[in-house]
């Protein structure tokens, strides 16, 4: 295994599973193994206490109970396919190792504009287990007062919470003029507006201006992620969307005896109906599991993603699956969208909260994504549409589904069912 | 339109945007029409202040907005199919009324066991909103230092802790020796262990000699409902599970010219590809705007449910979809369960707790039926199985669902695809 990291350690476990007799060696770069990279902005902002806590299991566990022979600070650094070698570097020297089966799941990396002005100060990018303890010690030390975000994604949002959490005086600033642009603007606007609630939002600026000036204690670049540049692609092996490693759907990448798992792959996406770059928890770990059974020789195979993901900005619950109304039109389908604004309990019920839900859809009333904005009932609600999609189900199904109803849990309609209904009179009307 | 309810009113709402110049009229027999009947325990409880609170609209807004002839008070007394015309009881004098379309929505009525000793005491089944301002106005006058509460289902629960909430001292008696008979016996002993830690719970018990002792300022009678003897059964039409009328996809009885919805019907039932009696809030809702649709000369159809529910129960979410494995068995199905105890958040991230579920399958893996029951995350999961049992999915769609994740939301494997997991592996090995 090349890559200790969730889909990593995934493999390693799962090919374990398989044989047990296997000798099983994970190469990672980094000191840590096996972390919620998704816990770090916690970790942060101090709800996590401490690094080890963010750990799915420590190195002893996979040592000793999973006998796995992990090797920390082990950066791969070629592969020779033909030989079934590769070098990397360890412990201060260059070394060699042989494989008959290799799972390359060397993640992502964050991209890093190269804007004249950046390293001046303390800079992060908070991607690996070394940089959050490094951001934290500062944050702990009462060394930043200040701090510039550099980009409004998900991450940078995450990051802005954290670090606001921590008493910092925080700007966020984006060279678009909107944040979240894996959102449709209708919905990526209520998390702007929230946003600004609570920290400095500057959209549409020139960054590196903003590096010039003085008075940010530190910089935090959240500037998106691309696949690591692997071993595996500089051998010859085929890339997708994003330059992320081609697989098929038990994990081969186009290099013989080479799997493939996790933020450095391009898995199928069941809505697009080819292979999509999104780098997320879940398929990492899912990937990583079917690599590593099908490298140790079982059997596996991975059925794809449809794209669905969930962010807490401050006290926003902000969920999507499938495509957006912008990535549908992308992908030369004729889709439309249906916003609808419904509750998250009984109208009488206390704690009520208004919930904003888009529905994508085609022409012919295919669904093809959902997005979900509200202080409580988004997150899990839009997994709803994600098993609706999974099944290639349309509008007249989500509004026959049977969901659940109690006064405090949603209205009698469910809000995604109001969408449906909505839809369903959109799509009636000849346009 | 017989009966104001959900259902009645959904028809009557439904029947006029089909046709904006057809009379409609509305016979409800009591003093209140469109209200949350769900809502009732939290009218008692005090999260609602008022009844009108509960009102989906105020009568005038049918009556003046829709153009409904409302008529409260007016109990339906006969019904001649023939003629077309319907007898019933109205500011003191029976009446009759000619119809081209009738929809029946006569609801359903609390079981009340022929108990000696019950109406020694203030009585209540809190199934209309009269009965529930009476028990209300008992609580507000400090009446009710004590009460009963026969029956430990759904209803009885929720009226529990909504007396609880007042400072009532509370004892439920339940003939069974457990709660929740519409739960799987291990799920429903986590919902038990809960509510003892705030009322007595008395299991298996004779509820009469309970009667015969002092003690109790009110009794509550929660013991079931049935769907309401209507003037259609009367006239001989057909009747199913529960003996309720049965119907098509429709919603037309076997009489001509007559329609039926909500909890005096039973419709379609998707797993188990038959009628069943179902008595809850949102096949109310969708069954009656079908038949007022239908009735009124539009097209529509309805799905069907597959027995999706859930229920607050102190702290507890308490939620099922599909068939439990009891159900699953008495219906002649080949079904296995598995249970899981995962978690309702990343496992570092603060408030996280345990979340239970019960997946139910049939040995080929298809999905039959799930219940969950946490302190969160519980009541909107179990619309993702829901979905799925309304596409036919098996558990292998379940694993390979991509649910959302985030570390305040769920942890990287949601508990459903844990619970999935598991039967996986339990159905793959030979019994």
């Amino acid at each position: 295994m090349l890559g200790g990291g969730a889909a990593g350690m995934s493999a390693a476990s799962a090919a374990r599973r398989v044989d047990r007799g296997l000798e099983i060696v994970v190469l990672e770069a980094t000191g840590w193994a096996a972390y919620g990279m998704c816990g770090l902005p916690y970790y942060l902002s101090g709800l996590v206490n401490r690094p080890q806590d963010l750990l799915s299991y420590p190195p002893e566990y996979f040592r000793e109970r999973r006998r796995l022979d992990l090797r920390l600070h082990a950066q791969a650094l070629a592969l020779d396919v033909e030989q079934r070698v590769v070098r990397y570097h360890h412990e201060g020297q260059d070394r060699e190792i042989g494989y008959s089966a290799l799972v390359v799941a060397a993640g992502g990396v964050p991209g890093v504009p190269p804007l004249p002005g950046l390293g001046d100060r303390p800079t992060f990018t908070v991607r690996t287990m070394e940089d959050a303890i490094a951001l934290r010690t500062l944050l702990d030390a009462g060394a930043v007062g200040t701090a510039l975000v550099v980009g409004a994604g998900y991450i940078g949002l995450e990051l802005a919470e954290a670090l606001h959490a921590r008493g910092c005086r925080v700007t966020v600033a984006e060279r678009l003029d909107r944040v979240l642009p894996n959102l449709d603007e209708p919905v990526a606007a209520i998390v702007e507006k929230h946003t600004r609630e609570h920290v400095e939002l500057r959209l549409g600026v020139d960054v590196a201006e903003l590096l010039a000036e003085p008075g940010f204690d530190v910089v935090v670049v959240c500037a998106g992620v691309r696949p690591a540049s692997t071993v595996a692609g500089d051998a010859g092996a085929l890339t997708g969307p994003g330059r992320a490693l081609l697989v098929d759907d038990r994990m081969a990448t186009s290099l013989p005896g080479v799997w493939a798992a996790g933020d450095c792959v391009a898995p199928y996406h069941r809505v697009l109906g080819g292979p999509a770059f999104v780098p997320l928890g879940p398929a990492a770990n899912k990937t990583g599991r079917v690599a590593g059974t099908v490298a140790a020789g079982g059997d596996a195979t991975f059925a794809g993603v449809v794209g669905t993901a969930v962010v807490k900005v401050f006290e926003l619950e902000v969920a999507r699956t499938g495509l957006t109304l912008a990535e549908a039109q992308a992908a030369g389908l004729a889709a439309t969208a249906t916003d609808v604004v419904s509750r998250s309990r009984a109208k009488y019920y206390p704690g009520m909260q208004p919930l904003h839900v888009r529905l994508v859809h085609e022409a012919g009333g295919r669904l093809l994504g959902a997005q979900l904005v509200g202080r409580e009932g988004a997150a899990k609600r839009v997994d709803v549409v994600a098993a609706a999609l999974h099944a290639e189900l349309s509008v007249d199904d989500l509004v026959a589904f049977d969901l659940s109803y109690a006064p405090p849990y949603s209205p009698v309609y469910d809000p995604l069912i109001v969408a449906a209904q909505a839809a369903q009179q959109e799509l009636a009307v000849p346009v």
